[in-house]
């Protein structure tokens, strides 16, 4: 029996299914907080309808979902506190503006995706280094190669000088992994112009220009996001100034680089390059990068765990826990008014 | 010019290469500190005869390399303060007690394989864990799925509790590559019955017994040493014990494990296997294991990375500059009485 | 010569004086991001007249200082993006929901007090735990014990579970320099009810309920902020719990406590009691706590360091450099519209 | 009831007593594993006499104690494989040589004093940093200052160059205390002239000569052993190089310092100076040292923490059962033909 004043949450949680993204018990611990709309029992529950959305509104205290908000929706929500975004992405279907001017807190559960993209980052990192999926495969052929016969071109990461592009959450995870392959005297490098150096230096991390990170660094992680201002940064000249032979790990956006000339570095030897990320996807069938010797590919699935996903949940109701005791949200990601514009322009991730 | 009263080392490093395990100047910086028998301008140079070894030994206060040592030979050099074995492991070619006798040291290099097997074990967990051989195999055929798709058995190392069985000098380096994957809650568990648990303990792990580390873990590393005593302790009713679709990492040999349960493990999916060890190497070209869908294969290239092997130099000539001064050794392992003997069965690593 | 397109900041800093909050280099920084008003050359240069206010704030886009600002002056200030107290709190002397209506950060310059409470919150615990002022006292009047005759009371902070009440910025500055005390099977304890266990976790440490914290730690760190709701949470009843002989050491606020409660325990010597906090100040010269033999007294000294200070202006050039970017600002700390409220009934920090 | 082929230990512990160093339950599991001579029910326990002792060395298999033990006595105990000091240094009343010719272990439980002496040595830190015990002596005297007025003198270990003199236990103990106090880019410089740099920077430190450290450092720890060799080398010409208002913490011996300069540096307030050691203890009660201001003065209570002798016990434990198994002793310290005669020049630890 719940209370008849639990707040109201409208449910619009498409294209993700609650059942991804919650444990049972966290769905149970959910309920007891909110009064979900369509709930459980309703037809139309996960999927509303426009018109029961709008009818919604005017009681509602949260939308799960990525529900379209213009002005004339959340004016018809004179409740609202928070808008939840189970997704990943900040959309442009918000007025952002009119939420901030009416303190409604607009989060992202993207921060789920920081753990997951590190680690494979690193997994991707060593496999470059000691040829991991090219032994396994010649193994499999009955063409493996034993001891140092076969591992010439061995590397290790610790004797690599690390650079990372980019410290958001995800860049702050993969620092973490990383520490234990930088000797003290030599600490992972980090790149990222939005950032004051001392909160760089206060994580563990050296702060460097992009030009003396790329010519340093043997070990380059790019984590950063693409924006209208930075998307090919990493353009041939720059990929140019890496020290030959060097590992070059891509996990955030194809965006970010010339992809062309990557793929060039890839297949010429010049780099070992693995990369999550595509300009397209799916990506040309016949596209050369897909015989690169010591490449590695992975079709975008750094961030695609489902035990992630369902630290959504985890997340959510962490933070509508926190806003019916009137504390601000911390555990999603909170949209700025600053920034939240930014972002818009990045596709949908297909997790 | 070199001072004539610099101590003699006789050199016999077979089947290694000076060039592969000195950097020239640590090579140098070697020359400073012993002079050479055979020299560099000797015609036998890195391979010295039985008769010259012979003529060598009685004004010699180090070997460098695997020479045998039978007493009779000890006997003949009386200023002998240490044999460096360059190779990696004991041979039972050494009187080992007639040297503690006389206090003169049995050293190994083998410190230096520690990070290079740390790292291909971590990069062969992570790569069981997302499948990143398979996915690049995938993507190279253009068979490639995107996003959640292509990986619904994905884990997050950070979500399983991660057991390491053996803790010496590479159990030690993989345990500070897997801190930041364990949780302040879940420490990574160390089976080591030859260590007092306090030991563990002070490392930032925690000591359990063997069938708790299978029960309770899904990323387990091994990394225990092969004697006399364990070989097969891990059979089938221990593997038997791991949860199943749990990471299992062999990095030591091969003959601590009951290989065809293992295989057997890997073929019908209960636990997603790595393994760079083999139970004959080069290894049966039809063997199943080939062909074991989740598992990650290399073959013996753990500890082959050259740039650890020129560190067995600089370990080589700080360990000398020690001796030469009347300290104590440190940078390579040291034979001890009671535990050398357990070791001599293992064999040559072929790296 | 400062192009005339500057944004404006009112300069407003009293008490505090720029010297002691900007090193020289940092000034001439601020200097070419925004034109001061009134200048280093007005005579009314840091003590602007409220005439002077007015006269500003209609072309003002940084308000730097402690400046009433009810919302009849913010009506006045069309431009205004930030106003950043350079003194520690939050004060009930903004009209701060106008403020977040309109976008306008309300910045503290509060972090910087972190470390230094953090490092004398350790230091004082080590007194406690070695009696450290006692045997310097000793030694000083020629009455010292040598050797475990004057230690029987001495304990290993390393032996002791160790607690923290409150895990704000506070907290996780002393959770980092706790951490090397802390053994990998018994974590650090922390205890705030604002906080999802998650988040707790993820710092490295473990949640847990006041009352298990308070019956099963042995060094216990109040850093909790008093807030209308919490004022004497510690109340005799909880200093109860703690067992006998632990160590108390308080840092953020005396309100926190019941002080009489914590007076008699440290009378009695069933706690070993540090505080920097006082429930007045100056604290009533004839207290029985100053004659607390096992105690260590602190006369609200613990942000009182003035190289943390001059770290305040650096935070305002990171985050004014970030405003003018376009950027939010990430240096200081964001009053909030559900939190500023709560804290605005802090006394004035004495610094 | 225990089996009669239990190995025999003689027991001759004094000036120690086993209740000081073996917790009941540690005290039990080594009567279980060795049989003791003169044993808990005998008139001699815990001091056997010369006759005693000489009767039972022929069948013993551990000397548990400091007892003499010139050749006579060793070649009367042909079992014997270890003597293990539980007093804390290694004294020149044994025959090394001829133990070591034997492959008989001399051990020591020093290592026990490791953690209290890092821990009180960081506590003296914090203490001359923040001038704790200053502020505490004041505050019990009514005449303290509140806040910044009475800080002005402080500083933030945080923001000074840390160094460490001496890399055996102590140092490394000390070091992963320190650790959070050194930022990324300037780690714990660490001076050790036996130890090769890459095991210092193996260790997380930076290995730097001691003109640099003691010139760049402003926080400066001497945990550095006394020998022969190294007796008052930190001088008055060394004590000048070290930056006015420097931290400067001696826990290892008086004697590797210059008492007299020391002194002066201390008195002239160009050095903030804690001691823990002494030119003679007691030490002379009208010393000009006892008044020195900003000075921290403890009488060598640095290893006497109650519990950590208790650990004395668990090692010992620890390193009988590893022996009777034929392994080597690993939780001791064991003596080494090359330094076990440096060390004996150090005067009886006084705990």
């Amino acid at each position: 029996m719940k209370p008849t004043t639990l707040p109201i949450a409208l449910l619009d949680p498409s294209p993700r299914r609650m059942e991804l993204i919650f444990r049972p018990d966290r769905f149970e611990e959910l309920q007891s907080l909110v009064q979900l709309k369509p709930g459980p029992g309703d037809p139309q529950f996960q999927k509303p309808t426009p018109v029961e959305i709008d009818a919604i509104l005017p009681e509602a205290t949260y939308v799960i979902g990525q529900t379209d908000m213009p002005q004339s929706r959340l004016k018809s929500a004179p409740h609202l506190k928070a808008i939840i975004n189970v997704e990943g992405n900040f959309l442009p279907n918000i007025d952002y503006d009119y939420c901030f001017a009416r303190n409604i807190h607009v989060l992202a559960t993207s921060p789920v995706f920081a753990h997951p993209v590190a680690e494979i980052g690193l997994g991707l990192a060593l496999s470059l280094a000691r040829q991991i999926p090219q032994a396994d495969q010649a193994f499999r052929q009955g063409q493996e190669w034993y001891g140092l016969t076969g591992s010439h071109s061995a590397v290790l990461l610790r004797d690599l000088p690390i650079g990372i592009v980019g410290f958001g959450d995800l860049g702050r995870a993969l620092l973490e992994l990383l520490k234990p392959f930088a000797p003290s005297h030599r600490p992972v490098a980090v790149y990222d112009p939005w950032l004051p150096d001392r909160i760089i230096r206060d994580a563990g991390a050296v702060p460097v220009g992009l030009d003396k990170l790329l010519s340093s660094c043997r070990a380059i992680f790019v984590v950063a996001a693409v924006t209208d201002a930075n998307a090919g940064f990493l353009g041939a000249k720059e990929l140019d100034r890496i020290p030959r032979d060097s590992l070059f790990v891509l996990l955030s956006r194809a965006g970010v680089v010339d992809f062309d000339a990557l793929t060039k570095k890839a297949l010429d030897g010049s780099l070992r390059v693995a990369t999550d990320v595509w300009p397209e996807e799916p990506f040309d069938k016949a596209h050369p990068i897909r015989t690169a010797e010591t490449a590695v590919l992975s079709a975008h699935r750094a961030g695609a765990v489902p035990s992630c996903l369902l630290e959504m949940g985890d997340r959510i109701v962490e933070d509508i826990r926190l806003i019916n005791a009137g504390l601000p949200p911390i555990s999603c990601k909170r949209g700025q008014a600053e920034t939240v514009g930014r972002m818009r322009s990045r596709p949908v991730k297909k997790t």
